[in-house]
Parts: structure tokens; C-alpha cells; sequence
């Protein structure tokens, strides 16, 4: 019963934002039909993502939700790209960076903490992911402290450099955690015993076939609703800044916002620190460097630096979700933190 | 007989202490018998804590240790912000944060770890103080960063909401640590056997009662010696800076200094961390936070924007006392690695 | 057979290179020979620290390789402090730190990793290297933070002091972990059964000669090669600071790589860490120190003030070293990230 009429919302709404957008109805019920549909439709993909979890393993479910869900994002940056709007690009990288980290994160921890009093996962795979997030970050800083002595061609050769370097980092990142290191790496967590009472009892392909249905719609209704924004930014006055770091980001990021969450809350927050700390990761070491190089295919190159209160926001970001994560033990405080953090970079983005 | 000898010490040294600052003796006397009294009534405090922590554990008379120290520091910076000295109120904030978590759990490390060759403590505990202090450096950072693109008004505002943030992060910790997961939290460190016969026969009221009374004791010569001091920096060309940062800090942390280094010498070095860490915590995430607030009431809003240096001193501080305490396992070279960052800073602090 | 070939090819190539440098040989030849030199050299050093090792324990003998393989550096920056040449010496201090940090320690591991799947070693070393380079981190920061407020004799006064602390620091840490807690910081990495196969059958006499014959011979070959670099750099238009950062620093810390390298290959990770981080820790805490007081000798004080670069450059490293040691286990992947930052580096320090 209860499945029935969450199935009827998620198509119903899918198809009423998809109505209202290429009709062009009024933006401010465009802007309520999209956040009602990208809701139901980010319930459905965490549903497929735990039922495929349950076939592929978790952190293999929390790496496929991760891809999935940014491949929504780099579409949309890379159209942002060809229209040269390169500082909304890289605001909505950082957005999607430390909206991850700090919200995605700190969601998880805090409502998985609320339910269970410890809750733990693979210390060997926290360790390794705040190396890479170390890497992110420096790969990040290091253009943008020698941007000062350097002309524009070098700050592009730099900028090209590093990006390929990160794409080849990355590369071997999925080759060292999914094949060398695969055992070494895999999850700890807890299962709970009611666990295959509440699973869905959908086959391994219809799993995987209801993941990619479910982020192709979270893709579409994200754009129609990415569409919506710059009516909200004239009609509040907000700053691009603050609309690419956060609201971009939280909406690009619905999908694995509500994924996470709803892992968590089944005690299997090794799928939900995979989804919130990968994500950042596969942004930072994946989606930007392919953004740099794709620009230099389309005429106007992009370069890989960062303004300070970016760097400052990634920076901090990395290091507070690294502090709690690594020793492999969360609880709700350690999620309020992540949550604190990311309301005073809010309020500062917001202000500036 | 010496019991006796110390409470008539540490009675006669407060009495002649007050009467030297009330009938406005010589300066250089006062500040003599104001140092005396303040040995003993941080002796005597530490003996008192050690009484409580008996009935209460370790952890929660660490905690009220912690605070009844850094009340005697509210008041005085109440009064320096009533005064307008607001570069004096965040040098002390600074030193009494870095006086903390260098000078004191340097000090406790080090003479702890002469006696014993390793000393261990909650590893767990380690690690939530190290993300606390995270926060609190990120709440302190983050307005220094914006602060050139703000307006005036802007970071009135940002300095208030940061403020509130920071008092409910810190109520919300206190609920976490002596409520929802006071029992993880708990100590671990190996209790001296011997320990009995040093006690007290203090009862539980009592011990509560002298704790109480040794605090007041402390702020009250505290405010004496405070007062002593512009004779001094005048006499001696001391920047402000400097005597904010460190010689009001140190003399304003005694209690804290010697009743750490009393436990950590009786290999109760759990309490000895978190009376160091658990009061720059205090200070960051409660004592500055209600100045901003208190500062709006009495007209003259001070906002929370530290300095270069300041930030700088308590980032390197939070640093070094996180890697050293991460492990849950001190020994003499980690004390006196705090030492020598102390004594660097310092002498940075006093040239410049 | 292979022995004797390896003998005869040493030492033919030691004497050739030092023909070709006395008699003003062309300098591509010079430059070829000492290159060939070196590597045998290295290798006889590998080889007598290993054996020395076998005798002293593996901690031991790390300590010795690094001390005998900075000798070489020590001299070397003796005669360019002579000069004046004092931003060359900063420039191979700061190589010198990251080339141990970040390509001798990620050669190591990556080699050794590509062999044995996970390799361990003693943790509490891994987190006292860590604060004592965070140490050396802020020992070097500071002075940099407070030069824009200081005269020239203040910094100079301020050099001094630190360079003192930071000898002393560097000698109670030799008492630390040699006499009073040398058991607890002894290694744990698995011995390889076949090791003693292996073995030279050299004396502990022997072996100790061969050590510091070792180290000579790689000190006169560094100086002969340091000579042919002047003729390279012109022809080639390399930066002084590319060329004292990365040039130098490889060259001068040859022994070093190829003797971590081969231990790290014998499952020997503990000695090659010990070589890599020791080294690093011995220039930051003995070396650079040691240069700011002989400089006071000769007329020509010079401060400890890096530049910008070369703090970022040293932090990022440190931060690095520290993220990926402190678990005590190394694999592959980490050793890349290592070699992958230490890449953007150098190329960020080419293009300036």
C-alpha cells in the first residue's frame, strides 16, 4: 500500500516539473514541483542504491551512487563551461565539495548517531580517503600560491598538468581500493539482523536498472530546477557566489543528501561516509580536472585556480571531516560539529 | 603539623595580599605577596579538586576544575570590556587558549612524564577534544578571512550569530560528555594504589565547599596581581600584547597550572588533559563567545576578529596539542615539545 | 662474480669522476661520471648500512645512514654560507626536507608496496616523527609570520634563539629515543626469513668502516657533481631556485633514496621511514640551525626566514609525510600520492 502510493508520487511529480518547465509556467511553482519530485525521486535512488549495495557489497553500492550522482553535475557544469561562466563553475565545485564533507556528512553522522550510540566502519579506508582529500587539496592550493609570479600561459600549462595528474591519481585510486587492495578495504559495520525483512526483492539487473532510471531523473528534474534558481537569485538578491557554493551545490546534491542519510539510519554508515567523503573526492580529483580539460576544447580555458575564501572553505572542510572520520567511530556530536561548520562558511558566503 | 604550616601560609599570605591592595602599599610588595598567596590557594584548589574528582571522577573534576578557573577569567575580562580594552580582552583570550594547551599540558606532560615513562588516557576523549578545537579555530578563522570584504555592520552581525553558535556547540558538548555518552568518555588511566592514603578525609560537601572557596580565594588575588601589572609594564617598556597574551594568562591560569601538574604527577594524567584541553576549550567556545554578546549590552559591540599573530599562535597551539594527544599516550619529550613551542612564541610575541 | 663486478665498477668510476673533475674535464663527461659514481656509491652505502643495521638494530642504523648522508649536505652549505650564497642555501634546505619527505618516502613505499601487499611499522615512532616535524614546521613559520614587524636585529635575534631551541630539541630527541625510550620505539616490521642469506658476512668493525668510506666517497662525488651543475643550469636556463630546491636536493640525498629504497624492498620499511622522515627531521632540526650559527661566525648572519614557496612547499610536505605515516602501515597507492605531490611541486617550482 505504502509502496504503491510512494511510487504514484515519484511519477506524478516527475511528469507535473517536466510539464511546468517546457510549458514555462510560473517559476515559483516550477521552483515547488521540482523540490517535491527531486525528494521523491532521491528516495527512489537511495532504495536502488541499497538494493544493488546489497548484491555489489557496500562500498561498491557507495561508489556507484557516488558516480552517479555526479554525473548529473559535471553534465551541468560542463554547459556552465561553454558559456564561460568559470567562477559559477568553480563555486559550485567547492560547493559540492564541502556541502558533501560538512552537509552530507554531518547529516549522516548526526541522524545515524541519534539512533545508535557508536556507530563504526573501516578505519583503513577513512585513513586512505583523508590522504586523497589531502592530495584534493593541495592540488587545489599549490596553483593558486604561485598564481602571483606566474603569466597566464604558465598558469594554463600548471593548470593542465595538475589536472591530468589528478585524473591518472584518481584512476588508480579505483584500481588500489577496487582490485589490489579490495579485501583490505572492505566494510566492518554492523548489519542489522531485521536488515532482509525491510530489502526490496528486486533482482540484480532490475537493481542496477531502477539506479541508472533513478539518477537519470534526479539529472533532469536538478536542471529543471538549476533553472529555476536565477529568477529566486534577482527576485532575493542573493550573490553567485552564494548560489553556486550552496544552493547548486544542496540541490545538485540531493540525491546522495537523502542516500546517505537513509544508509545511516540503517546503521550502514560505511555506505554513507563512501557516498558523502567519495563524492567529494571523485569532484575534486575527477569532475574539476575533466572541466579544465574540457575547456580547452571549447575555446576559452578554465584555469584550476581557486579564490581564497574557496580554498579557505575546502581546506577546512577536508581537515574537520578527516579529524572525525579517522578513527572509524562516529556519534550525533561529531555530526553537529560537521553540520556547525557548515552553517558559519553559509552564513559568511551569504554575507560576502 | 604540615597541614597545619600550609593553610596558615596560604591564610596569612591572602590576608596581607588584600590588605597590601586595598590600604595601596607599595606595588613590587603587593605583586610579591600576591604571588605567594596565589601558590597556595592554587595549591590548595588543586587539593580540593583532587577531593572532588575522588567522589565525582575524574573527568567531571577536570570539568568543574576547568570552570571555576576560567571564572575568575570571565570577570576580569568583563571588566576590560566594559573599559573598551578590547585588543587587551583578545590577547588574553589568545594566551590564556595557547597558556593552555602549551604551557600547562606541556608542563603536566613533561613533569608526569619524568615520574612515569608512559602515561596513558581515553583515546576517544583525545579525539573529540581535537575536533572541538578544531571548531573553535575554524569559528575564529573564518570571520579573520571575510573580515576585509565585510562591512562594519556585516561583521557585527557575523561575530554574533559565530557567537551563539559557539555557546550552543558548547552546552551541546556538555550534554554529549556528561550525559549521552559520559561512559565511553570515561578515564582509563592506571590508578596509584597508594592513592587511598594520600586522600583527604574530606567528605563529599565539604570537598565541594573548599573547591568553591579555593576558586574565589584565586580570583580575588588574581584581580590583585592583574592590577599590579601596569606598574610593571610601564617600568620594563612591555608591549601590551605581550602582557596580555602571556603575563596575564599565566598568572590568571595558575590554579589550572599546578593543580594539572598535581595530577599528572600522580599519574592521574586523564585529569591533567582535560583540566589543560578541556579550559582552552572553555575559553574558545564559551568565555569569548560571551564577551561578543555581553560587549553589545554595555554599547560598545566588540566584534571576533583576532589578528594575524593571535590566530596564528592558537592554529599552531591546536596543532601541536592535538598530534601530541591523539595517540592517548604522553611521555617527557611531548611535554617538553609544547614547552619549546611556548617559549618560541613567546619570544616572538615579546619582540615584536 | 656480480660482487667483484660491482667493486671493480665502484671504484673505477670513483676514480674517473675524480680524474675527470681535477684535471677540468669537459663538463657533460664530468657531469656523466659522477652520475654513474654516485649510484654505485649509493649502493656500497646501502649495502654497509644494512649490514651496520644487522648489528645495531634497524633504528640505529637508520640514524646513522641519515646523519652520515647529511654530512655530505652539512659541508656542502658550509661553503655556500662562505659565499653569501644564503638563498641557495634555503632553496637545498627546503629540497633537501621535501625530496626526503616526499620522494625518498614515496619511492620507498611504492617500490616496497608494489612487492609486499601491506607493510608495518612501529606506530609511536611514526607519531613522534610527526610532532617533531610539525615541531620544525613552526620553528621555521614563525620567524616568517613576525618578519614584516621586525628590524633586522630583532630577526636576527629571533634567528638565534630558534636555531639554539631547535638544537637542543633535536638533542634531548636523541636521548629520547636512544636511552630513555629506546625499547618502546624499537621496530616491528617482519623479518624475511631469508634475510640472513643475504647477509654480507662483513664484521661489525667492517661494517662500520665501510660506512663512513662509504660516506666519504658519496661526499667528494656530491661536491664533484654540485660543480658541473653551475655549467647546466646557465645552458640550460633552469631557476636557482629550481636548481638548489630540486637539483641539489636529489643529488645530495642520492645515498639516501637508493639505501631507503633497497630496505624498503627487503621489507625493511621501518629502516627506510627512519631514513626518509630522520633525514628531513635531521636538516630541519640540526642542519638549517646549525647554518644560522656558523653564519654569525663568518661575518654574514642568515636569518631563518623562508620564502612563501618554500614554507608551503615544506608544510604540504610535512602534512603529507604525516597523514600517510601515522598508521603505521604503508601500501603502493600512498607511496604514489607521495610521488605525485612531490611532481606538482617541482613543476610549480620550474615554472616560477
Amino acid at each position: 500500500m505504502k509502496q504503491k502510493l510512494f511510487y504514484t508520487i515519484l511519477i506524478a511529480s516527475f511528469l507535473l516539473s517536466g510539464t511546468a518547465h517546457y510549458s514555462g509556467l510560473n517559476t515559483t511553482l516550477q521552483f515547488v514541483l521540482c523540490c517535491i519530485a527531486v525528494i521523491f525521486a532521491a528516495g527512489f535512488m537511495g532504495k536502488a542504491t541499497e538494493s544493488v549495495a546489497h548484491y555489489a557489497g557496500e562500498r561498491m553500492g557507495g561508489f556507484l551512487n557516488a558516480t552517479f550522482g555526479n554525473a548529473a553535475e559535471l553534465i551541468i557544469a560542463i554547459f556552465l563551461v561553454r558559456d564561460g561562466l568559470h567562477d559559477m563553475v568553480k563555486a559550485s565545485i567547492t560547493g559540492s565539495i564541502i556541502g558533501n564533507m560538512l552537509l552530507v556528512l554531518g547529516l549522516s553522522v548526526f541522524l545515524g548517531g541519534l539512533k545508535y550510540k557508536v556507530q563504526n566502519f573501516n578505519v583503513m579506508l577513512a585513513s586512505h580517503n583523508a590522504s586523497l582529500m589531502l592530495l584534493a587539496v593541495v592540488a587545489l592550493i599549490v596553483p593558486a600560491i604561485f598564481a602571483k609570479s606566474f603569466t597566464f600561459k604558465e598558469m594554463d600549462m600548471l593548470s593542465t598538468i595538475v589536472a591530468v595528474i589528478l585524473i591518472i591519481a584518481y584512476g588508480l585510486w579505483l584500481l588500489f581500493s577496487m582490485v589490489t587492495h579490495k579485501k583490505e578495504l572492505s566494510d566492518v559495520s554492523a548489519r542489522d539482523p531485521e536488515d532482509h525483512a525491510h530489502t526490496l526483492n528486486w533482482s540484480k539487473g532490475k537493481s542496477i536498472f531502477y539506479l541508472v532510471l533513478a539518477t537519470v531523473m534526479v539529472a533532469f528534474i536538478s536542471e529543471w530546477l538549476v533553472g529555476t534558481l536565477e529568477h529566486f537569485t534577482e527576485t532575493f538578491g542573493l550573490s553567485e557566489l552564494f548560489v553556486g557554493a550552496f544552493l547548486i551545490a544542496i540541490i545538485g546534491n540531493a540525491a546522495e543528501h537523502s542516500a546517505a542519510v537513509f544508509l545511516a539510519m540503517k546503521n550502514k554508515i560505511g555506505a554513507a561516509v563512501e557516498i558523502a567523503i567519495g563524492s567529494s573526492l571523485q569532484v575534486a580529483l575527477f569532475v574539476a580536472p575533466v572541466l579544465v580539460i574540457v575547456s580547452h576544447f571549447m575555446g576559452d580555458p578554465m584555469n584550476i585556480v581557486f579564490t581564497l575564501y574557496e580554498l579557505a572553505a575546502i581546506a577546512i572542510a577536508a581537515v574537520l571531516a578527516r579529524s572525525i572520520s579517522q578513527d572509524g567511530a562516529t556519534n550525533w556530536y561529531e555530526g553537529f560539529l560537521l553540520l556547525v561548520v557548515y552553517v558559519i562558511l553559509g552564513i559568511a558566503f551569504f554575507l560576502v
